[in-house]
């Protein structure tokens, strides 16, 4: 069997250290249920759980049934049913090509449930944007307002605003309401395509939580199905709220379909990376209708959000000649090959307004790709990435007309002192339509660390207003990102974006720091790793200096060891601020007080090594 | 034997791939030889080498002879020397609490060569600033200025300028001068005890490259000689600045010997961390004298700056009380607890300028700790750390006015928006005086993943111009940093200050990273990693996708694969652009010729294969 074929399933399930699923229901519909994860602190803390943004679906709720060849519940389906706009149809034949003409022993099994794709009756329009625009609330919105809000209501008192959102106008309470007018603005994107019901509504946006994307895919040179489910799954453990899927070569229909099947978060694609297949990768022979076939079967299969670079344009395409290193987006560079061979202005730019017609068929997002995004320091924000980012920006107007849901996508390689205007410009000539960018990497000289170079930038960027953000893992320029790389660029862009949030003066995101800072202090070790992004790591690197179980109730860390720790001078402080409020006398006698009490804190090291 | 006595030295020698170790000469004296490393480029690059800064001493010099029991030659013994104004002394007996009281088989082995220690003769000062104050331009100045140059004026043509350096004053091309009036100013310090010799003279400031400084250091719980040793071998090998000894517990002294008589770079320390060693671990028993009898220790065994918290005053103490996380420094708490055990103002305050008699007499530089630093997100630029920021500037006028070189240090734990006004503040209050911040960290949440936290504000604070960073390794919060850690650190804060060099706009900064961009794009792999930062892990994630050989010479990459590959359609578009200027017309017939060139860009996949 080929490793194509390979569907053993070994998906991670279970809860994470210390933490419970919980549903938190809406106020406005019972069937509105989101799913959070409460961590766990302990006893002698006295503080209530902490609640997180949870992406990682049933997989981490212990009651839930994990079965692969079934795929996850469709927990959106009665919605879409309910609002009886939508018909189910006889889809598209699946084709030999879709599959890149593989057969027999080559060809990956098909996903075992066979799904009726639903779409739009006819003059029907059934994205999330048309709805917002009618003054309709879905249950969508509900869902995501309740997911946003992580509960902060409970929490008024920690909503205390302090950061610098750079016109972001971030309400301190998220209502349906007002996730309803960000959509009907453009201003955030719910993305859900009506065929994939399992996926659990999120939104991108400026005025809400900076949210991460993670790539899988296999390739022409190697990975199989069960490996890029695995990728899938794992990400969203840890974190990712989108997924694309970036396979090339064979199988591709049938990997993908694995893969949405059982996916809790939206999934994006490219495309144009399929149609290419289908033509046996000369990118001459692309015809609209190739492509535009490839759109259906991929808007039926549920694919959520389309990376389309309809921006790449004939006329744009000189600019990149003297650049350092040219076009390196894959898809730009496909396009920019079909014009230059056709001597045409890109099909994707003159069919835009039918491709809009057929998104919102579906509820397919646009990410309009920025298929001139610099590839290197040399190449930032030259005039071919400002051109089409402003082509993006007519574009944007045009899908919008179709109410069809857009966000924008940008670099790339760029140094800190160019990255602000990159979201100057995009929020100037795209209407404040979302952006979702790669990185950006601040440097071009330490391959194998760009999650850092990128995970620099992209916090920046974050900050200043990009909505999502795509992350970068430490194979990137090198090779094909394995499970270790997924998480580490999963959770390096978790934390570039949570730092975002905190330097936008989010509500209430401080919660997670402060909890864990006070875990820290107060030498809760078990709370400090299950507080954290990543609480195996986090355990497993205080074991390797202090392995001793012991050593996770004891006073003091291997920083300074057990006879002095500066933490410890500190209840020393409060008590003499205490006391020095009280009265601003006797502080002869005070400093005896205060010997007495110092020389009680240092245990004799005989102690210590009697209490291992 | 314990393992503090283990001296089976092995540390890591040899030049960094594709390198040369190479010596500039200056113009001015033939006996300053600086060292530098050039990467060769493959000769179909048709470029000249790339030079960089090169910190790694004769360690990866093949023709150097290194024997770690004999320490590194004593490169700058002469130009002390010659100028006449120090002295050989018997230097202070080696006491037993300078190693902890350790006897036996628990003290480590002392290093085999005994040196006599230097001092300025009496009435004389000798410190560099001293002497640019004078108007002479040192040995150690004109090295630092051929050093920071790293051959700008060979290529002059990649001068152009383009950052942002918020008030930095960069020249285009460093003199001695330049560097004789930034340190006669005090706006950088050149730090070079004369007991350490053996030290190439770097320079720390804003108008300079960013530095990066890597922590080593045994502690009361782990650690041998050894080990350290290697450790700042190794920083050194992959860019560090200067090291900084943070040694506790036992062997302290020996420990440090057998580093600075290895160091190529100078070494740092933070001396009540031993002084408190001798006094049992009991804060409230550290005298003046026992603080003052350890520098003056640490200044012969050539000690090349200390931190000290002579900021930590004690009306600023109960200011901490409020923090969510308190007093985080280790000295920042030894001497809080000094002051409140004997409600008494702190000796480094009151002796302060004894201190600076001391230093001036061999040339150690003062990095004034932030022992108020903020130790999580809550606590960041609170009223304790500004009071202790103006402090250390009202004491940065009193050492200048001994002609002693100071640095402030900074945070800490900070989030994205309150990063700048640090710098502001710093900037306004310490009169220019170089800073040196840790990190800051971004976000609280990620233990295990804190040099990615801090990176991202190490390379902003960096931008806006502090002159040092010192680095966080991936092990901060959990335990302490083993060679691999040590490493990470090291990387992840030299793509930091290059980051930041870039957003500077400093001169040429972007040369090595246009040079890795054109190897990228004409996939010269073996010169992306030779150009990296870590090419041992560039090419082992290159190896993990495609391992053969023969994909090393390959004109593809493991994520577009041999068929379709964006970078080769550049050319294709160079053609393009080429002909368009030559001539508007003929577009019909060209379209014909780019469908030929197209179909033969792509190998058949058997080929490919044959050519495994």
């Amino acid at each position: 069997m080929p490793d194509n074929a390979n569907t053993e399933f070994n998906v991670t399930t279970g809860a994470l250290p210390g933490s419970e699923k919980i549903f938190v229901r809406s106020e406005n519909r019972d069937d509105v249920r989101v799913p959070m994860r409460e961590i766990h602190l302990h006893p002698s803390a006295n503080e209530v759980p902490v609640r997180v943004y949870d992406t990682s679906g049933p997989y981490t709720d212990p009651k839930a049934k994990i079965d692969i060849y079934e795929g996850l519940p469709e927990m959106r389906k009665q919605w879409i049913l309910e609002r009886g706009d939508v018909e189910e149809y006889e889809g598209r034949e699946v084709k030999p090509e879709d599959n890149g003409n593989a057969s027999e022993k080559y060809l990956a099994p098909e996903f075992p449930v066979k799904k009726t794709p639903l779409r739009a009756k006819e003059g029907m329009n059934v994205t999330q944007m048309h709805y917002a625009r009618k003054g309709i609330i879905t249950p969508e919105m509900e869902f995501v307002a309740v997911r946003e809000n992580l509960g902060r209501k409970a929490q008024a008192e920690k909503l205390e605003r302090e950061g610098e959102s750079f016109g972001a106008n971030i309400p301190d309470y998220i209502t349906p309401e007002f996730v309803r007018e960000e959509i009907a603005t453009g201003r955030a994107v719910l993305v859900n395509n009506v065929n994939h019901p399992e996926s659990e509504p999120m939104i991108i946006g400026r005025n809400f939580l900076v949210k991460i994307n993670a790539n899988i895919g296999n390739s022409a040179v190697s990975s199989s199905i069960s490996e890029e489910v695995d990728k899938m799954v794992w990400a969203t453990r840890w974190g990712a709220d989108t997924v694309m899927d970036l396979s090339t070569g064979r199988n591709i229909h049938n990997t993908r379909e694995w893969i949405i099947r059982n996916s809790p978060v939206p999934i994006g694609t490219v495309p144009i990376y399929q149609a290419l297949e289908k033509v046996d990768g000369i990118a001459e022979d692309l015809t609209w209708e190739i492509y535009r076939d490839t759109l259906i079967e991929q808007c039926e299969q549920g694919v959520d959000y389309f990376t389309i670079h309809a921006g790449v344009r004939l006329p744009f395409i000189h600019l990149t000649a003297k650049r350092v290193t040219g076009i390196v987006s894959r898809g730009g560079s496909i396009m920019a090959k079909w014009c230059l061979a056709h001597h045409k202005e890109s099909f994707l730019y003159t069919h835009f307004e039918e491709i809009c017609e057929i998104l919102k068929k579906y509820d397919v997002a646009f990410s309009l790709g920025d298929g001139f995004r610099p590839g290197s320091i040399a190449d930032a924000n030259d005039e071919a990435q400002f051109a089409e980012l402003r082509t993006l920006g007519e574009l944007t107007k045009i899908a919008w007309e179709h109410d069809v849901q857009v966000f924008i996508e940008g670099p790339g390689h760029v140094p800190m002192n160019k990255i602000k205007v990159n979201m100057e410009e995009q929020l100037k000539h795209c209407h404040e339509a979302p952006f979702y960018t790669l990185g950006p990497l601040t440097t071009d000289i330490a391959p194998g660390y760009d999650h850092i170079t990128s995970a620099i930038g992209a916090a920046q960027i974050g900050w200043y207003g990009t909505a999502m953000l795509c992350y970068v893992t430490p194979k990137e320029h090198l090779g094909l990102p394995d499970r270790n790389d997924v998480k580490e660029g999963v959770i390096t862009y978790k934390l570039a974006a949570h730092a975002a949030d905190l330097a936008k003066g989010h509500p209430a995101s401080q919660i997670r720091d402060d909890a864990l800072s006070r875990a820290r202090y107060e030498f809760r070790w078990e709370d400090q790793f299950n507080l954290s992004l990543d609480p195996e790591r986090a355990r497993d690197f205080h074991d390797q200096t202090l392995p001793k179980e012991a050593h996770k109730v004891a006073h003091f860390c291997s920083m300074c060891g057990p006879k002095f720790c500066s933490m410890k001078i500190t209840q020393e402080v409060r008590d003499y601020a205490a006391q020095k409020e009280e009265a601003e006398t006797g502080m002869k006698q005070m400093s005896e007080e205060f010997k007495k009490l110092g020389s009680e804190l240092y245990l004799p090291a005989e102690k210590i090594d009697a209490a291992e």
